[in-house]
C-alpha cells in the first residue's frame, strides 16, 4: 500500500510532517510518499538517519499557506496538496494524508478526485472517542454553509461509513441542535429533521452539545461551521483544564503529591481526548481516501494519521458508500428538491 | 430589593427553587417573592423551617414544562414566567430570576417587559471563567436564526455590559468563527465581520471555539444556536472527562492515592468550569433584569442565580444600556438597513 502525504502542511512545517510519515513506514509496512519541496524533503529525511526503504519523494515545488484562500488554491498549480491528490487519482497512490489547510485539501481533492454520484458536498467526518465507543461528527468542517439535503447526504455516508468500517448495524444518527424535541433548533436544523425523519436511517432525532461525549449517538450530523465549533470548543475546554488545574495544583503540597501519583494516568485520559492525537478527519464523499489532520500535528500525529488512511484504504471505505450512494437512487433525488 | 424567583421552574422542580432562593433571602439581604402554585409553595416553605421574614408568594396556578413550545408560552395566561415578568413590568420586583424553559422565559420576559430601543432581539448573555477572567458570550440561546445586524446589537450591548458591570473599557470583541482571518466562516459571520469592523467597537476579528475560555476576547459574539452549542459542548466535555477520569483513576491504587489527596482542588476546578453553579445567563436587551439558570440548577446555582440578579439590579445595567442605545443612533438605524 502506498500512502501520499503532503509534507509541506502543518503548523511546524515538514521536518514533523517526514518524521511521523516515515515511522508510520517503518512501524505499519507501507510505502509512504513525501510530497513537496524535493531537495528540502531529501534533507530531513537525511537527517532522520534513515534508509530511504518504504520512502519515495515527489517533488512539488510549490506550498499553500495554512491561511492562503481559494485564489492561492486556484493558482498554485504545483502545490503539494493538488500532487498529493493528483497521485491518488492516478492510482499511484491509495491515499492521501495532509496536515495542511483544510480548506485547500477539501477544495482541492473534490476537484481533482471528483465527488462520487449523489454527493453534492463532500464532508470531513471526525471519529470522536465517547464514553461508550466512537461516535462519527459529520461535518466538521468542509462546509460552512449548508442546505437541509446536504446534511442528509451527510447522515447516508455517515451510516455507510459507520455499518462498513465500524462494522455497526443501523447506527444511530443524531442531528446536532439545540434542544431534543423536534421542534427546537435554527432553520436549516428543522428542516433537516423533516427529511430525515422520512429517510430510510436510524434517525434518533436531536442531540445537543453535551452528547457529543456520551455516546448517545453513533452519527452525529452537523453544517460544518457548527461541527467545527463543537470540534473546536471541545479542545480549547481540555486544554484549559489542564491549565487550570495545574494553577490549582502547584498551589498545594499534597494536592502536587496526588498530581504525581495520578499524572500517567491523567496523562493517558487527555491524550483519549486530544484529537491531535487520534488521526484525523476523513473527507468522504470524494472518489479515493483523504485524510485530514489537525494543523497541530506532531509527529505521532503524523503516524497516526497514515495509520488511519491504511485503514480505510483496507476496508474499501470508499467504493462502499459508492456502491450503496449508486443503490440508493433517492439520495441524489432528494439532493436536486 | 426583591426579586422575582419563577419557583415552578427547574428540571427538579420547587423544592429546589425554593431551596435556593430562601437561601439567597437570608445569605443576601434581599426579599424574594416565589412566583407559582400557592399551596404547594407555602408547603416547601413551611417545610425549610425558615420563618417567613424575606419571603413572599405571588399566586401562578400554571407552570409552563421544559419541553413546552410557543403555544403553551400564548395559552397559559397566568404561568409562574408570565406572571414573575409582570411583577418587574409593574415595578414590584426590581428582577426575575428562572431556571425554567429558556425559550418561553426569553419570549415571554421580552412580551412583558418589551425590548429597548434600538434592540430587534434581546440576547442570552453568559459570563464564563477564562484564563484571565471572564468573557461574555453573546447569544447563548435566545435566537437561533439570526441576521448581521442581530449580531451588530449583540456585540454593542456586550461592550456596554462589560463597561458598566465589569468596569472593563474599551473590551475586546471577537465574533465567533472558523478559522481566524476576515474570510473564514459561514455566510452570517463574514457579512458580521464587514459590520463589526465598521462600528465604533473595539473589534478584534474571529475567534475560535478553543478561544472561549483562552481570554482572547472579552465578549464573543454569535447567534444563539451556535453560542448554544459552544455552552453545551463544553459542559459535555467537563461531564465527560470527569467520568473518564474516574475509569482510568480506579484502576490503579497509587491513582487512587494521587486522587484522593488532589480532590479538593480538583472539586474546586471542575465548580469553577460547572456553569450550573455560576448563576445564570442575563437576557440582555430588554427593559428589566431577567435572568434564567440552567434548568439542572441545585438549590446553590439557584440562590447564585440570585445574587447575580441582584448585581445587576445594583449596577443599573438596564439604565445604562437603555442611555447608551439611546444615544447610538447608528445601531437603530443599521438595524433597518
Amino acid at each position: 500500500m502506498k500512502i501520499a502525504v503532503d509534507a509541506m502542511g502543518g503548523d511546524y512545517g515538514p521536518r514533523v510532517t517526514v518524521e511521523g510519515a516515515l515511522s508510520a513506514a517503518r512501524d505499519f509496512g507501507l510505502e509512504v510518499i513525501l510530497v513537496g519541496a524535493q531537495d528540502l524533503l531529501r534533507q530531513e529525511v537525511r537527517r532522520m538517519g534513515r534508509p530511504e526503504a518504504g520512502v519515495t519523494i515527489v517533488d512539488a515545488p510549490e506550498a499553500i499557506g495554512m491561511s492562503e484562500g481559494l485564489l492561492a488554491f486556484r493558482r498554485k498549480k504545483r502545490s503539494s496538496i493538488r500532487i498529493g491528490a493528483q497521485l491518488v487519482k492516478e492510482g499511484r497512490a491509495d491515499a492521501l494524508v495532509s496536515t495542511g489547510n483544510t480548506a485547500a485539501v477539501v477544495t482541492i481533492s473534490q476537484k481533482t478526485l471528483g465527488a462520487l454520484r449523489g454527493v453534492d458536498r463532500p464532508a470531513l467526518a471526525l471519529l470522536v472517542p465517547t464514553q461508550k465507543g466512537l461516535t462519527l461528527l459529520i461535518d466538521v468542517g468542509a462546509n460552512a454553509n449548508c442546505r437541509p439535503h446536504h446534511l442528509e447526504q451527510f447522515a447516508v455516508m455517515g451510516r455507510i461509513f459507520m455499518e462498513n468500517v465500524l462494522g455497526l448495524p443501523q447506527p444511530r444518527i443524531g442531528l446536532m441542535s439545540i434542544g431534543e424535541e423536534k421542534g427546537k433548533g435554527n432553520e436549516l436544523t428543522k428542516a433537516t429533521f423533516e427529511r430525515l425523519e422520512a429517510a430510510p436511517l436510524n434517525f434518533i432525532g436531536n442531540v445537543e452539545g453535551k452528547d457529543i461525549y456520551s455516546g448517545k449517538a453513533d452519527v452525529i450530523v452537523s453544517d460544518g461551521f457548527t461541527g467545527n465549533i463543537a470540534l473546536k470548543v471541545s479542545e480549547g475546554v481540555v486544554e484549559n483544564m489542564l491549565i487550570m488545574a495545574r494553577g490549582e495544583i502547584t498551589r498545594n503540597l499534597l494536592a502536587k503529591v496526588g498530581f504525581f501519583l495520578m499524572r500517567r494516568h491523567l496523562r493517558r485520559l487527555f491524550r483519549r481526548l486530544d484529537y491531535a492525537q487520534y488521526g484525523g478527519a476523513h473527507l468522504l464523499g470524494v472518489n479515493g481516501v483523504c485524510i485530514i489532520g489537525h494543523g497541530r500535528s506532531n509527529p505521532t500525529a503524523v503516524r497516526n494519521a497514515v495509520r488511519l488512511a491504511r485503514e480505510y484504504v483496507r476496508t474499501g471505505v470508499t467504493e462502499k458508500i459508492k456502491k450503496e450512494l449508486g443503490r440508493l437512487g433517492g439520495v441524489t433525488e432528494g439532493a436536486k428538491a
